[in-house]
């Protein structure tokens, strides 16, 4: 386990009053200590949040309630804890680089779906920066179901990453599909990827828990959303608590798209948990014409922020070229996502 | 078969000029009928299309290109037919009562999953129309899973459904379960719908083939969106064509909703068929809090409309009324959602 | 209602020792209707077991457990009624002219997919019979996805299917898909079967309810197993208790089979339910080559018989022929589905 | 790439005469790699298959087909290319420590869900030999869904089932989550597993491709049959062919069971691939009652061997203990399983 990290589950949370004094916080995280239990102190909104870590029946001994400056204490009952909206109340804002996803802050993910090269990346950055995007997205690695398939640049493709990230200020994003890569990704990456076939790695999964850098997590396509919110409690646990989640489409019968987008896990996400939500339109549908559509219902539904994938020549993408947006397609379609994200106000969950 | 019916698919299409007289359209019916073939003429758009209807071989030999007034021959290609965008590459618009769905015309349709009385379903009535609504959506024949559940008012809910429609001058919308109530149906309802049980209840949609009422399909929670074209087919064929669809929701395994609404079917109906296509976040979710954000995305997919279900006391319904919205939610997602469909500007499909 | 129906659900049920007297019986059963609440006494097993029918507030007060000749009283928690295991715990054998299904009964039902002619269908019964069916199985009215398809012959197909069993002495079972033919299939039918399409359409199931002839009950193809008894019970609720159940395979995202035949349901479906439950290996998979495989496992996972497509000249079916069995691969397959009925000892479930 | 791995995918294979002589054979490899293509020769069965490993163009300008003892040249259509029966069409039979799975061996393995301790293993494997068990079945790394729950005791847990498995003779198996792990598995273990959440992992494949130990790829949760197969490629790919499939469960709506068991991927399989396929009844189900029918099912329907979790006392496992066989119904099952498999004659598929 990290020194750092949240080394156990929270069973219960002690909300002060907004007028607790730093003693009054002393004084209880002291009485945690002494029990055998631990404390996590959360003081990022209006009223410091004690998170009690420990055996439940052990906790169950101390008086919090009769304490000075408690509020309310809130036993937590669903198997995920660190996200849970149960602990923290409000909305997570992630940094990534001075972009900030999530509260109202709307992220707008793009780029290739496969770096391919650095020119190519480069333009790919440009356009997508020029068009209103705030973040570059693109694949050095590529999980690919045909072993034949090209796997991509692999190192070189995050040293690509890293000096288009540089020359346009556009924070940058990949996927890691191996802990063996965690260093160089580290190294030049802002934003690291889960992909859906690895949502279930645990220890991968755990490694990210124990490094300081925002992390993305992509649905299986088999996982429920309760998998999900489990999948983030296991980075979570281990201290990172950076966590982007992303809806990309599910496993049906339905034969006519790719995946079937879920659209619905948006608002039962927002309602169970404080992380930030994107929604993947281009891999979840597969196919051109469906992405625009989708992306506005992403944003409609309530999603934080949108993952595309643009390509200037879809025709000569080495990987996924069919579901690529061109250029103007994205241009247009920020504009309308703005405008939508505007319209609609927070549906309280 | 009914009398005037389309008897049989048409195989292909011959599309005439913008320019050709009636006569040249008269000559080509003629020669089709003398082969043995049948034909069927639809002036709706720009230019006249002579469906062609009849055995391939058959038809192949009539020399339709080198005619006078001929632009082009199109082959039909896919199982459905008469409702294929193939076959019409247009946006039909059904007309209810005065009241229009499909094209730029956007369906509200809203209140209580079942008709409970008259006082009840006036109120509803009024609420719906008073936020926008366009038409009053209300179950007089209830299918629900157990034997035991609350069956629905029959004949009497669609007395009621009549004489509040005529109060208000909202046309009314009920569903229909078996033939052998059409009769009463159709004396009191100007929109039929077949609920997602019945989809593929292929002698049902036989029978509303044969009236001349709107009809409105909804995906059985299994169908491919292949089979609701198909199902569709069975309506058309018979010679009615006021057809609207309704994705409401399909089977998967994801736990924390009823269903997993399908909004990436809406692009590919579009694409496929020139039927309107309206989106049910009420049944597809069925929780009141995902209402709403489904709404606004069904609306931000490209759909033609909404069905949700209002209740102005959720908690007393005696038929779902966990996932019903109150009239205050109804009247700020009417709002939204007429700003939202002014937002997109259609995508090309 | 039907006058002689099961009104309504039992809410407890009162298990009479095997010495209770008819005394005793009676003295209960009189109890019971002075209440206001009704009884239904089955006495096909050891011991007299009384259905108590009525509101549970009602039920509560009367004080079976003191009255002589009781053994224990057992409430019902579970929304199927009628048909649970919990109400009846046995095997419950139906009789279809003579052969049983159920226990230790098995059936080998068998047939052309679609009844094509009086010659066809009866070749097709004297192979059938010969190779050691023990059921003809046969489509009058065929439902098809597509309009354009072959829909069966109609009440032609069950005249011959009536005069065909006759002249072999096999009992035939026939689809009923609409309600208004059920005179017809009731003159000339041994076993109606409803198929998936059709499986929740309720007032059909209702309708089977009030004849007194066998019903099989197929599986929809996204229908839970509790969806499936809650089916039976729309029929058994109504006075009709010979009822099949049929797994014919449910949609998933797997497109290498037509359906994923869910063996699963069979142990489960014993568990919970009195009524045979069969397995149809053909329309399930959609290949022929797979069903003898999942015929073998059919039996071996516990089901009471099996309906398997049978067709002299696959390739020349006029429906599904690409699924039947020949004659000399059923007949194999009888061989080994008899050996492997024997081996497995019952599971106690 | 591997040194000796099979770097690239067999664009077509050579199927020599049986007469063949070695020169014929040596004649036609100098060619191939003369042309700047790889050559594979397979001796495994009775005639010599050499397969050619190249860009298609370029391979086509070869004249196999006039070269002497050349029976046919089949081009090979499929994305899966070394683990396809159409490359190679026999059974392959994989022999670990002596014990043979494939071809008409059937294998029995068992075990506890969880290594827990050197006592409950010996205990275990010398009750699973005993009851006519064949291989050994234990993790020490578990992958959870909840980072609360038991890990497994990791490279302790590798020490125990060595140690049990020389002490017993039985062959061990266990599940490998990390490439990072493959050390001390290697070591240790005689047969490794891939989990259903790694299926489509694609590195942790790759690594496995490069190793000499029988490797056993569990299907995902949502992977089609297909993408099992190219999960297998994966290690085909890199030299390693010694590779069982195992069905396991499917992510399905059915919610009576923890998954819906495919048994029909079993006979699609044996017609795509020449590798052993293996049952897991027992996570395929989630309940003990289950397991007993679902097991039969599985060698009726044609699998190559079962695995089965036993634990002698499953209320006190520290993992799954719901789904486990106690040791008396693993016994009566190993006899009606065998009993079976004599049954069954070959489906020629």
């Amino acid at each position: 386990m990290a020194r750092n990290g949240n080394s156990g589950a929270p069973e219960l949370m002690v909300l002060m009053r907004s007028t607790a004094s730093s003693d009054e916080v002393d004084h209880i995280v002291g009485l945690i200590q002494e029990s055998g239990a631990g404390a996590h102190v959360d003081q990022s909104g209006e009223a410091t949040v004690i998170g009690v870590i420990g055996q439940r029946a052990q906790i169950a001994a101390l008086p919090f309630e009769s304490l000075p400056g408690v509020e309310r204490v809130v036993p937590l009952r669903k198997g995920f804890k660190w996200v849970s909206r149960e602990y923290l109340d409000r909305d997570t804002v992630i940094d990534i680089c001075g972009r900030k996803v999530g509260g109202r802050h709307f992220a707008m993910m793009a780029g290739p779906c496969a770096v391919e090269s650095y020119e190519q990346t480069l333009q790919a950055a440009k356009d997508v920066k020029a068009a209103g995007g705030t973040l570059l997205r693109g694949g050095a690695f590529k999980p690919r179901s045909s072993p034949y398939a090209f796997q991509g640049l692999g190192v070189r493709g995050l040293e690509i990453l890293s000096a288009v990230g540089q020359e346009t200020g556009l924070p940058v994003a990949t996927e890691l599909m191996d802990a063996r890569d965690l260093e160089p990704v580290l190294e030049h990456i802002d934003l690291i990827w889960i992909g859906a076939r690895n949502m279930a790695n645990f220890n991968l999964l755990s490694e990210l828990g124990r490094v300081r850098k925002p992390v993305m997590l992509k649905r299986g396509m088999s996982a429920t959303v309760e998998e999900l919110l489990m999948a983030a409690e296991y980075v979570a646990k281990e201290g990172n608590e950076d966590i982007i989640l992303c809806e990309r489409g599910i496993r049906t019968f339905e034969r006519s798209t790719r995946f079937t987008l879920d659209l619905s896990a948006v608002p039962v996400l927002k309602r169970e948990t404080h992380l930030p939500v994107l929604v993947d339109p281009s891999h979840g549908t597969g196919k051109n014409f469906m992405v625009t559509p989708l992306a506005r219902a992403g944003v409609a539904v309530g999603a934080d922020g949108l993952i595309v994938e643009v390509h200037d020549q879809p025709e000569h993408a080495l990987s996924d070229g069919a579901q690529a947006l061109t250029l103007d397609q994205y241009e247009q379609l920020v504009t309308e996502v703005r405008t939508i994200h505007e319209v609609i106000s927070p549906v309280s969950v």
